[in-house]
This record gives C-alpha cells, structure tokens and sequence, in this order.
C-alpha cells in the first residue's frame, strides 16, 4: 500500500511542476508538443522532416529524451535549432522536473514550438504530464493493427495521432482503415495524420496543421 | 531517497520469487524463455511461427503479457498449447509474483519450454527477473539500425537476439550488418538470428537452436 501512496506523491508532485512548466509556456506564447511512441516508430525522423519543411517559418526548439546516448539530439541539432539532451540513464519516461530544467537552457521568449521527443515507450509516459499544450502519439505501420486496443492510454491522452511509415504499406498484412478506426474507437476525438519520413507523404498536410495551430493561438491544454 | 529504497525493496522481493520459480522450473526440466521487445516488433508472430515450425516436437506452453486485451492469447489458443493470460491493467513489465500466479495453472510436469511473451517495451521489463532460463530479445529491422544503443540495458540482459521482419530490408534505410555490430557491441555474447514471419525465413534456424538447447538440458541461468 505504501508503494501506491509514494507513486501518487510522485505524480502530484510532478502534476505540480508540470503546471509550472504550462504556465511559462503560455506566457511566452510557446506550443509544447510531447511526442510519444514505442522505439523505432519515427519520432526523430518526423521531427527532422518538420523541422526541414517549415525551413524556418517557425522558431522551433527540441528537448531530446533518450536512455542513453545523444544520438538523436546529435540529428537534430544539425537543423540548426537549440536543442537540449536529457539522457535518463536507464529511466523509462521524461517527468516534468527533467522538462522544467531542460527548459530553463531555452530562451522561450525566441520561440513558437517546442518538441519535446519523449523516452520511446509505449506504456509509461503516458502517466507523466510535461507541461504540453498536447501528446502527439506516433505508431508505424509496421508495429500492426492492433496496437492503439493494447496500449490505450497513451491514445486516450493524445490529441493527435500520426501513422508514420505509410509507404511501407504494400508489403504489410496491415489495413491502415483498421489501424485508425482501433485509434479513434480509443479516442474519437483524436487528429489523424498519415506520413512517410522516407518519401515526405504527409509531411505538407502535418506541417500545416501546425502552423495553424500556432497561429490560432493553441497553446496550452484546458485553456 | 525513500523512493528509491521502495524501489529496491521490489525488485529484491522480485528476485526472491524469481529464484522461487526458477526452481520449480529447473525440478521440472522446463526451459523459460522471457520475450521481451518494443511493441509490434512480432513477439507474438514469432511464437505463432515456433509453434507451428515444431509441431508437437517439444511440449510448449505460452504466458502471454499484455497492458490490456487477450488479443494475443486468442492468437497462441488457436494452436492448442496451453496458455495464461496475465492483464496487468496499465502496468508496464510482467513481474515474478505475476509469473508465478500464471504458473499454478500450468502442469509443469507435461511441459519442455514455457514461453513467456512480456508486455510491449523495451525499457522497464530489462529489470524484472521472472526466473526464466533467458531473455530473448526481439526487434524489427524497421525499428532502426541505433536501437541497441538507445536502450541498452535490455541488450545486455538477454542472452538472445532475434532480429525480425528481414523481408523489409530492401525498403528500409537500414543496414542489417550494423544493427547486428551494434547490439554485439552491447553484448558480445548475444545468440543472434534473422527471421522473417511473413516469409518464413530463419525460423527453421531459430527452431533448430530451441529444439538442441532443450536437448542439451541447458534449462537454467547461472547452472
């Protein structure tokens, strides 16, 4: 019983900072999206494939959360944007606490989006709220139909889907119709993108709907 | 620092249940393969092709570990082997007590190999000793050629890899040659195989290998 008290601590205690994080966020006009999946789905590359098609039409940071390594922060940094690596060491989500002092490196006041790429991780950080104005869940084609019925909650929590590696559809006994009515059966309510980091399929459709939103004034989540 | 002591005070009670079933599985002469990967890398196909490579050959039973649904325990039941489910309702990782609950339903004594397929993440489950023999570790060669770096730990706990879905490797901006480098350099004595269960591919290889490991009796780690 005590194990359950102290991780409902944890995640007061978190839901506080990310509250914090929000309210930075929104004074300085930011769009923080918090990028989840399992590993391998694409969230870098989606993030590469953002940052070249808006070629700098947004002021765009990027807070990288790995394991271990800086490979991925490594990538992005070559587009020239200020990123910040937090590596867990073995932690298996990012907390608002890690987001809040990766922040404090960014000037947010130089800044519209910021993309946060979390741990790849299907389960955990969903319990994890960052401060984001929204969760965007990406899932490749190639990890099957039935993934949003047996990781429901990170497709509860998200306000936008994106079913990357669209261009490997041929040669998988996948029905992406069946893939997203399962996601919005999870979700009705979610923002369904479809792309391709290898051919840019998508990539237009996902970058407009993000200007959009900066420009409508989508910042926080609740508001 | 209270958290941490929790924490630790869990995975001792874990590995002293995790010995308890070892023992019983070792009594019995019951090989325990715990399958861990991120999630829709084929764990569950990867089963469905063993068991029906084998064919009677070795009397296989299967635990299978999900967030939620039995979707895949419907999948195993269809080739008549015995098999539990075990829901875990949100949580990320099987865990030794879970194990051992899904074990009384099993009559060990009737049985060569218990597959044990661990919910979809390549994170949490590397710390969760279930009393298994060994870890097999899944990944898709969609997942990317860094994984292993990324996500250490569960490289370096298994005693086996098997990398799936080789069939994509001409569509993919993968090279095999260095997914594999990378994962040997992790954990130079990793078993590796390449198998596809869309085409068949490897899984002869994979089946020969468990079939000579039951022979040889090797049953248990650290025998």
């Amino acid at each position: 019983m005590s194990v359950i008290t102290i991780e409902r601590k944890i995640l007061e205690k978190n839901d506080e900072i990310a509250r914090q994080n929000r309210a930075r966020l929104t004074e300085h006009g930011v769009l923080a999206l918090n990028m989840v999946s399992s590993p391998g789905s694409g969230k870098t590359s989606l993030i590469e494939r953002t940052l070249e098609h808006l070629n700098g039409k947004l002021r765009v940071a990027v807070i990288e959360g790995d394991v271990h390594t800086s490979l991925d922060a490594e990538r992005i940094a070559r587009y020239r944007v200020p990123v910040v690596q937090i590596v867990t060491h073995g932690g298996c989500h990012l907390d608002a606490h890690l987001v809040a002092e990766a922040m404090t490196k960014l000037d947010l006041t130089r800044l519209d989006v910021l993309i946060i790429e979390n741990v790849g991780n299907l389960v955990c950080p969903a319990n994890y709220d960052l401060g984001e104005a929204m969760k965007v869940v990406i899932i490749s084609t190639t990890e099957g139909e039935d993934k949003p019925l047996k990781y429901p909650a990170m497709f509860r929590q998200a306000a936008v889907l994106v079913i990357n590696k669209v261009d490997l559809l041929p040669y998988l006994d996948v029905r992406l119709r069946v893939l997203k009515q399962n996601a919005l059966c999870i979700n009705p309510s979610l923002t369904v993108f479809e792309t391709s980091c290898t051919t840019g399929m998508g990539i237009t459709r996902w970058c407009d709907w993000l200007l959009m939103t900066v420009a409508r004034g989508v910042k926080t989540r609740g508001e």
